[in-house]
Parts: structure tokens; C-alpha cells; sequence
């Protein structure tokens, strides 16, 4: 059975993030949307938070799985025997960033191999930082994120 | 009246910002240069001394306003009834950042464009930031912004 | 009155050109969509051609002009009076060739100002070439081109 | 069963093109690597030549096929029932053709997915067009392409 | 005598920078290794720890000094009275922050010019914080670091 | 003696080439400003012109010399028996290319190191092609390129 785990800060989910753990339920067996937990410092949502809402708009894809590991990639592909790790490309910076992570990874284990696959024209701009930013100020962000991450904004981000 | 909005952090403004400014100011009926606090966290200068400072070098510029915003550049565009955001391209990665803030305030109100213009090629390596990073050992940056801030960093960081 | 040229192949125009001239009539007094003429060695439809494309797609746009130019475009600015050069970015290789022919025409003459607006998201990938490559084969084309330009292929590339 | 397709021009197969198809073919049932016959104009070796050598040197993968194909792609992986296509990814420049490509390929079919996998860091530098650049003057192309691709550049250019 | 100065946080010296400093002394008459100490906030490493790994790792290279320094990278050029920096480029987002610092240091001083070297291919993707980000979890970085620095990460990161 | 080779097409030489030779004279104790005769296919200037101009441009560089090749650079590395390649760098898309030759020429004969340096920034627009872009309908390249450049644009672009 093909695994693939989509690696991520997921702070918060987005459609471009959820446009990516779609498209590669159609072709793995399974996905499994795990939220690394060292890789934001200074988190919006807790990993419990992030974690619920990844479950909440994933709900109807039964090959989808979540989860959260602290440690390292490869340790947590090795706990869950998955040999694909797949990743959105968006932009330029993405590109350079994620090649250096997929050849860290390659040299620790070079059995595991990293897909790419290019984010949906639609949410090329679209990022869990940029979301964050207007979201504070009360901005609509209904065609950014799935509507429990909508509510959830409401929660942290209380109109006075 | 055509109205353009010039929003960034000008911690301080260089002859970069400047010259972006001067040649918007040819163009449009009025340009509005506004400090966006919420933008960096950590600044050297306070809102009311970069406000001031972009006052001072701006002064014989009539159709240049000077302001500041803690909010969202959306909502002050309506605030202003301005339509138009111009921003200074320099780089690569001025490109990608600003193309993602240009289309997320797209997608907020489709009526505001944001028009990129070229930092004239002797300021293209230029930022505030690195002018910080060499001001603070006294190094001479009369080339790289205007006479009032060359004074701002000498009281910032008087030799000793 | 402000005038701006929005110079160009346009072999053939792509919803994506479409985009940018929409825009920038909303912004400028007129826009004037100008086929250059030494730009493309060996382009599919002739200029005669191109410009009539573009006059079918733009009738409705009573602030848009069509014309074709052999020569310079600083010359052919001076020529029609206007002052700012309106451009369209895509993607990180359009805008290093773009910053470089935006600084010649500044160099020529530092009265034209190059403006670039962002294309539309959903067009970032569309080019004139890459519609060429796929037309040649009979693809639909139909959300990349105006229906003119879908009848006009289907005349290059008739089906056996 | 999960057939890839691995397309290009193939002028000739690189040290870098096998690693990708390598690879490729550990996570695939199948991969057909097919050489594209419109994208290259004025190749140095004929489509025969060059599907000879992919053949050759993918002799010991048994879940490798070859072909080539004059079309667009899309027609190709209908004809073939294959829903995946493979890329290796070297540089920013890539990078940007390949979206552009896999973006097209997403808009004439969206069952049709484009995964992006990262070139070995030692062929990074690697290109047909380079090695082709070299080998006509006579280097040393031992570690960049195949044996049978070493003779074939023999052939073409003999020393005198 | 031609000396060129390496400059860089070193926080730890990897096998990347090790191979510039190799190549750069076999070049020049000196080669700096110039640990810059205002450039990294919140270190892994002291300045001490750092200056005396990569003391340990270059000492079978007699042409090669190590150095720490508090500011300005060209008052330190003057102090040792050397005119060539030396840097290893990686990436486009090197390309751009490494471009922009040669021109601000060409600006304080046009008689100091600085050469980039390119980084072997092996370790294109390599960079002190990946390693670190590794490193913390236990990762095997043997191919990443000399022998020293290995153990100072086990020192660092005890296993529990 | 340190000898470094500055290869190109210069087809013609441009103030940004001349620039580059310029500073490498003050580094190495020779260089050899040499035209590849391979990389272009149709040039505008033969190689005589070529080269003739640039002994023009350098002939107060007691330390330039000026030659021509047609052949790998390697060979000529060899011949000349000069261990270093200076080329200058601009752009994101020259960064690319030129990454990609010096890797190639590295693995070629590793002895061989390639330098880059940075183009002045008021030339970093500055290209041979779009110097001849524009010559060819009269624009003024004073300040693009030398005078015997600028005579021999007006050599091959007579005005009727």
C-alpha cells in the first residue's frame, strides 16, 4: 500500500493546502496530513487546534489521516512506513526552500522519495502567514480557508 | 482625482522609497505615503519619527501626503477612496512577496490595482534594512537616504 | 489626458493580455494596444492579422486603440504622446526581461514610466506560445483565447 | 495499476533523465518514458536514435517502456490510460516551464496530475543542451551520460 | 600579498563552507575565515565555539587564519588590510541577500571587491540551520559536518 | 602568475562587460578577454570586429589581452595554462547559466575555478542583445557602450 504523508505548519489549514491532501488522496492509497510540530515557533493555533481543524475539513476523504509528530521527518515516515512525501509548490522561494528539505531527506534516507505537486493557479498567492495577516483585522477570508478555519478566526479574533 | 497609496514600513525611508515616491507623485493627482505599523515588529524608529522624517524629505512635494495606519491597506484605501497601490520592485523576492499581497488585495476588493514600479538601478540594492545593519557601526550612508536621516541614525547611534 | 501603450506580440491576444488592457483602460484615459513589430521573427498570424484579433476582442472598450509599430517603442511614445507603458507579470522570467527593457526605456528617456500590473491569478500560466503549442493539435482552447482567436487557430490548423 | 508517463525530448538521455526514471519506476507500476517528437526543432539525434538509447540503457528496468509520440501530451496519456506524469526538477528555470506545462495539462485534463521530483544534487548542473555543447569539441562525457550515449556522441563527432 | 576574508556566521561551519575556504586558498596568498559576530541573533554556538571548530577543521591548512569580528565587515577589510571577500553561492535567494551586500560593501569601499565561488554541487542544499534543524533530533549528519562538529552537536543535543 | 580567462560572445563588448574586465585587471595579473566563437549562432559583429573592438576599448589595460576561440573553454584553459574564469553577474537567469557552465567546466577539469563578480549596478540592465535591440533603429547607446562600439553600430545601421 503506497503512504504518503503532507508534511506541514498547517497554522492554519488552507483551500491551497486542502487543494493539495485532495489531489493526492486520488493517487496514494493513503495520505496522512501530519502537522510537524517544531517547525513554527510562535503558532496562531495550538497543535490540538490545528489538528482539529485538519480532521474537521478532511472529514469526507477516507484515505486521509492526521496527525502531529515533534521529531524528525524521516523518523516519523520510518514509525509510519510511508515512503512518499508529498508537498504544494507555489512560488520561487517555495522551490528553493523545499528542494533543501527534499535533499536533507533523500540523504537521510535515500529510499524516501518527495513529490511535488503544483498548488492549484487559483491559490498561488495563498499562504497560512498572508491568511493571518488580514484575518486579524477582521477581513473576509471565506474563498481563503474552509469555513470551520472562518469560525476559528472569529474565536482568536473577536470583533470589539 | 487619481489617488495612489504608497504603504510600507520606511524604517527609515531611503532614496529607494524616495524615488519610487517622486516619480508616482509625477503620475498620479496625489500620493499618500503611509507607515503601516502593524507591518514590523521590531522597528528602529518610532511611527511618529518615521512619519516625520517622511515629512521632512518630502516636503516640497505638494500632491504627497504623509500618514500612518494600524489596520488593513484595504480598508484604508476606502477610507482614502483611493484605488491605486504602487510599490517599488527591486528583486526576485520583492517580486514574489509583493505579487501574493498584490493579489490577496485583489481578491479583497477587485476595484484596487496595485502598479509595480522599477527602483531606479543605482538604489536596487537598497533596503532599509541593510542601511540599518551598516548605520550601526557609523558607517557613512549619506549615498543611501536623505540628509534628515543620516542626522536620525547619528542620534540613534552616537559614537561613543 | 493620460495615456498608456501596452506594447506587445499578441500572437495571438490570450485572456491574459485581455485582462491587463481591461485593467489598465479602467485606470488610464486610453490604452493603446500596440502589435511591435520587430519583436517576433517568425510569428503564426501575420500583423495584419494580430491587430485585427485584438480589434475584435476590444471593440467593446471605447478607451482602447489598436495599432502596430516597427521601431522603437520610445519612439512610437513620443510619437503618440503618452507617457507610461503598461505590462502585464506573470512569472520571475517575465519579470528580470521586463525590468530590463523597463530601465533601456528609462535610460532612452526618463520621462516614460513602466507600469506592471499583476495578471490575473487565474492566467499566470497562459502565454501566447504555450496556446501556439497546444492549438497546433487541435486542443480546446477556450478558456485560454476570446472566441476570435479560438476561429482564427481552427483556420491555421484545420482538422484533416 | 499506476502508469507514469516521463516526457521530453531526450537529445540525448542524461546520467539526470535516468536517475528521475529510475526512481520513477520504483514508486510506479509502469513509466513510459516517451520522447515528444514536436518539441525539439533541430534535434542532433533522430527520434529513432534517441528512443534507441533510452531502450538501451533502461534495458535491466523491466517496468520501463519507451516510445515517442508527435501530439500533445494530454492525447498521449488518454491513448496509454496513464493519469500521471513525472518531472525532475534542477533549477528556477525549470521550475517555471514545468508549472506553465503542468498547469496547461491541468486545464485540457484535471484527472491528470503532474508530480515534480528533485534531479540527484550531482546531475544538477545537467542538461542535454550542455553535454551536447561539450561533446562536440571531443570532453570527456564519461560521467554525465550512459556508455551507449558516450559512443553515440562518438559517432556524431568524430575525431579527425 | 592578495588576502581575501571569508565572513559568515559559521553557526556551525558545515562541509559547504569548508570546500569555499579550501578553494579560495588555493587561490589566494590568505585566506580569513572571519566569524561576524552581529549577524546571527540567537546562536546555536557561541562565538568561542565556533571560532575554535573552525580552527580544528582548517588547521592542515597553513595559508588559512580564523578570525572573529564585531562589525562593520569593511572596517575589518581595512584593519587586515585585505581586498577581496570570498563567498560560496548556493541558490537564486543567496544570489539576491549575497548581491545586494557586494554592493553595499562596494559602495562603502569600491576597492574591495568580492568574488563568489560556486558551491559544490554535493552541497548545494546544505546550510547551517538545515543542519541544526537535523541535528537536534538526532539525525546522522556525518555527511554534513566534519568529524568536530559532530560531536558538537552530541554535546549540544545529548541523546536521553 | 595569475591568469584569468573572461569568456563571451561581445558581440559587441557593452560599459558592463568592460567594467567586469576592468576590476578583474586590478585582481589577477592577467586577463584574457577571450570571444567564444561557438555560443553565438548569428552574430551581428564577426569575431575580427568582435575582437577588434574590445583591443579597441582595453588598449590603455596594459595587463588585458585579447584573443578568440573556437573550441572548449577548457582547452583553452589549458593552453593558456590560466586556472581562473571571471564572468560577471546581473540577473537571476544569468545566475542560472552560469551556474551550470562552471559546474560543467569544474567537473570537466577541477582545477579550473570560476569566479563571479557583480556587474556594476548601473549597468545590471545592460545586455549585448539589448544594446543591438536598440541600435538597430538609431537609439542613442552613448552611455550603453564605448565610442569605437557606438561608431560601429552606426557602421552597420546607417540612417537612409
Amino acid at each position: 500500500m503506497a503512504v504518503a504523508v503532507c508534511p506541514g505548519s498547517f497554522d492554519p489549514i488552507t483551500y491551497g493546502h486542502l487543494d493539495i491532501i485532495q489531489r493526492g488522496a486520488e493517487v496514494f492509497d493513503k495520505v496522512i496530513c501530519c502537522v510537524m510540530i517544531n517547525r513554527k515557533k510562535d503558532p496562531l493555533f495550538t497543535v490540538e487546534e490545528r489538528v482539529a481543524l485538519i480532521r474537521e475539513v478532511t472529514r469526507d476523504m477516507p484515505n486521509v489521516e492526521v496527525d502531529s509528530y515533534r521529531g524528525l521527518l524521516i523518523d516519523y515516515m520510518h514509525k509510519k512506513k510511508a515512503n512518499a512525501i508529498i508537498k504544494g509548490l507555489r512560488a520561487v522561494s517555495d522551490f528553493e526552500y523545499e528542494m533543501q528539505m527534499a535533499s536533507i531527506n533523500r540523504k537521510l534516507d535515500p529510499g524516501v522519495e518527495t513529490f511535488f505537486m503544483m498548488t492549484n493557479n487559483k491559490y498561488s498567492y495563498l499562504s497560512s502567514s498572508i491568511v493571518k495577516e488580514v484575518a486579524q483585522y477582521g477581513a473576509n477570508v471565506d474563498d481563503l480557508v474552509p469555513p470551520p478555519v472562518v469560525q476559528a478566526f472569529k474565536n482568536k479574533f473577536p470583533l470589539d
